[in-house]
């Protein structure tokens, strides 16, 4: 299996819900730098898992729609704790729809799977891997 | 699959049996790098794969057990040579037993598998990773 | 000249004003991974710049001041721009006299200076260095 | 499964052939940072993956018969593209090809798996996993 | 003193003319992840070193002007060995020019000075600092 | 002021004397990633700091030499806690007599300082910088 990663960056406030989240509970912020990894058996034609500089772009616009903003006053989230789980998934699923979109290329419908991974910090990161 | 980690570290001493490990057979140590990565196909209730607080608070009292210790004298490796793999399986096997005795809480019932990565320097690592 | 650099993180959320700081006007967030640096022309007695966990424990008391908060709302900062490079300072600040209190030990006065850097992402930090 | 991981780079030129390429048709080069990562599910009987300081070294002749090379005048890669994952599947196959002949040691022969891993920048890597 | 520092990279060819510089006679390559530092003593009216959008356009712009280039055919670099310390003060002569002509703001004729770090491997970097 | 820096490690045990160092005085060990940094004001010749495979062979010598070793037997060390900052010297003095003895070329002592810098962890390093 082959893999191609390409990493970017975004930087966000948001507040959790639930005891279990301690001070957490408050508004703080997070840098989330994220690597976005794709997944497939055979290279295309042109010897690439997918064009990089596409999936570099693709990335970019799906971190601007989060990028500088607090996810707790964002529609889409309302009700949800976003955590770092749930972003790499909530990440992951719109990467899936670019890809089903053919903005990666035609050639990035032979993908096998995504895995994005959101490091929060020097000690912690998370990840959400699903199969195309 | 989601999968969550957490790092932290230890420093050792020990020296291995047998020829091939070269000048390694004499009284060194190592500092690792250890991260814990968790992994579960859904989030829990709370929109995670485990409470990251309790996760880096188990993974650091099993830690604190070997740390700042010579470990040709710990009892429980006697006759053993505690590379860095066997090491990542050993940190492995207590990490289970904690989820099991339910030190990560209920919801660490639902992880699929752990995996311990421990890096010896800027150029090695070894991991093990099971299925709970 | 030694060093001894101790590192940690903390998570806020704040905004700027300005129209130079295009979207990072709005509301948003980071992590900084916070690298304390203490520097001394010799050793003291004990052949260390600093009680290395000594340093840690202040360096920690003083992030914990600040982290999951919306700097935004903190009376310390009303009116200024809490920039990396602003945080910077204000940490400096805040170590160099917890050093002038002797919490770091009577040795700690002998430091010739401290270098506090953030970083805010994979691609940019921020420091200050001052005189002791 | 365990895995153990041995990092080591080499730095070359080369040019890709095709529109999708953009300026990276222009002969230009890379430094490839290389992490080969061997895997298997029981360890031997020194308790190692396998002989890391072999495993270092049969890494270090397959980066060297590339390294400080114009990989375009390398007969072996005549008309392919020479990206970072079709590199890494060929490391991966030298790699292979030498665990095949015992160069790892007769240990070896019972990995499970292997993953060549090449970083290309900061934010790019590339790699190839395949079974023995 | 206050310093801020933005990251970016290019991916050059080259090769080196002297018998000390061994297999790097030959035409190879490399990816240079720079780290562009500035530094001041006192902040902007803005709170800042430079604006970090601007640092990072300017960098962005004379790193495009070498990437995807074979350097021994750059009529700037005939006759020279291009080190890794030769092009880190190239990129610090041009930044300082750039600061000169007010490109990165008014406030950045403030600096006292710029560091240029060139990273070439997980192993090797090579940096030129100078007074504005 | 141009610098050029090189990467290597080294793998002891120790203990230290005094209680200042708590759970440290137990026999222990680690890991250094050890960064050597040479500076001078010129290039040489070449277009060099120093010839870095030369540099490279110096630095791992003088690491080999202390590698898989047990400090507090080493008769050069008795009566001395081995502490990061100690070894950063020790490593500085050890390369400084090296450079005086023409082991990195005679263009090597027109160089201004060496800086030493250990890694023992993710989190806490030291540094030895001293004029030539």
């Amino acid at each position: 299996m082959y893999s191609l990663n390409v990493r970017d960056h975004f930087m966000i406030a948001h507040s959790f819900d639930g005891e279990i989240f301690g001070p957490a509970q408050r508004l703080h912020g997070a840098t989330y730098v994220v690597d976005a990894t794709f997944r497939r058996p055979e290279l295309d034609g042109d010897g690439l898992v997918v064009d990089i500089g596409r999936a570099g772009d693709v990335l970019r616009d799906i971190l601007d729609a989060m990028n500088y903003r607090n996810l707790d006053d964002e529609p889409a989230f309302a009700g949800k704790n976003t955590t770092t789980e749930f972003l790499a998934r909530e990440i992951w699923e719109r990467l899936a729809r670019a890809v089903g979109a053919g903005e990666l290329g035609g050639g990035a419908r032979g993908l096998a799977s995504i895995c994005v991974t959101l490091h929060e910090s020097h000690v912690a990161w998370a990840s959400y891997e699903g199969i195309m």
